[in-house]
């Protein structure tokens, strides 16, 4: 991938995929911006980890981490839902797109949700689609996104 | 799972997950009144059931069979996303929910939602969400859930 594990020019920030070592840099902390994100063991994570990975690129987590501080300070997940529709076609899902509040309108956003739509093309992917609050609608269209349907949601806890 | 391959009461529907022979009982038919559903050839669809059941109980795609007539009349599919958010919890996504156009408002909708809940449930998702068109609003307020976010698309095709 054209864009995968490589520095954003002019500065110390590197874009690649999660790598295990990255909770202790940050990374939950990192969602926790996002949303309820508990803190989890090292064990805990590991595993979770690896049921990710077994998906190899069906499932892939992209984070951005300042060299300089070996902080993780952007992430952002996809994955890849095989369908029969579409001549068997392939849709990919972004989710849990997250930009540190420190780090916010340095485009950071932008490069994950390139990075992501990068590689959900390079799967084959018809499309790819997320959910997002009306407030971030803007800047998923500066992504190149557009409004299609709505979200319905339904909680078991 | 309770409502696992189980019959309608009354009547002599099925409600069960798909089989690959599903697609000489009209399935991918059923799919095409939901959106684009090109013809394949057999190695294809077999190559798709076989990549899908990989992911055995993360991946279900549950359907309903007209055991007089042998047709497929209700589909709908449900994915588990596993993520590390929410103490590393899980989120099911529901996908492609279709009832044939002869059998609409027979409830077979929610069945296959109920299904496809249940599942999400059993698996120990903190949540199900889904996408949908305004028109579909309704119905799905009437399966339990609730309006929450936006759908954004990006298409490649």
């Amino acid at each position: 991938m054209e864009n995968s594990n490589s520095s954003i020019e002019g500065n110390n920030l590197r874009v690649r995929k999660l790598e295990l070592s990255d909770k202790s840099k940050g990374f939950l902390e990192l969602l926790r911006q996002l949303t309820v994100c508990d803190s989890v063991s090292d064990k805990e994570f590991e595993d979770r980890f690896k049921e990710i990975s077994m998906y190899g690129d069906d499932h892939v987590i992209c984070v951005i981490e300042d060299e300089i501080s070996g902080k993780i300070i952007a992430s952002g997940s996809v994955f890849i839902e095989k369908k029969f529709i579409r001549k068997c076609g392939k849709v990919a899902h972004i989710e849990d797109v997250v930009v540190d509040a420190g780090s916010r309108g340095t485009q950071l956003g932008k490069k994950i949700v390139g990075f992501l739509a990068d590689h959900a093309r390079s799967m084959g992917c018809y499309k790819v689609i997320l959910d997002c609050s009306d407030e971030n609608k803007v800047f998923y269209e500066k992504c190149g996104f557009k409004k299609k349907e709505i979200q319905m949601v339904k909680y078991f806890v």
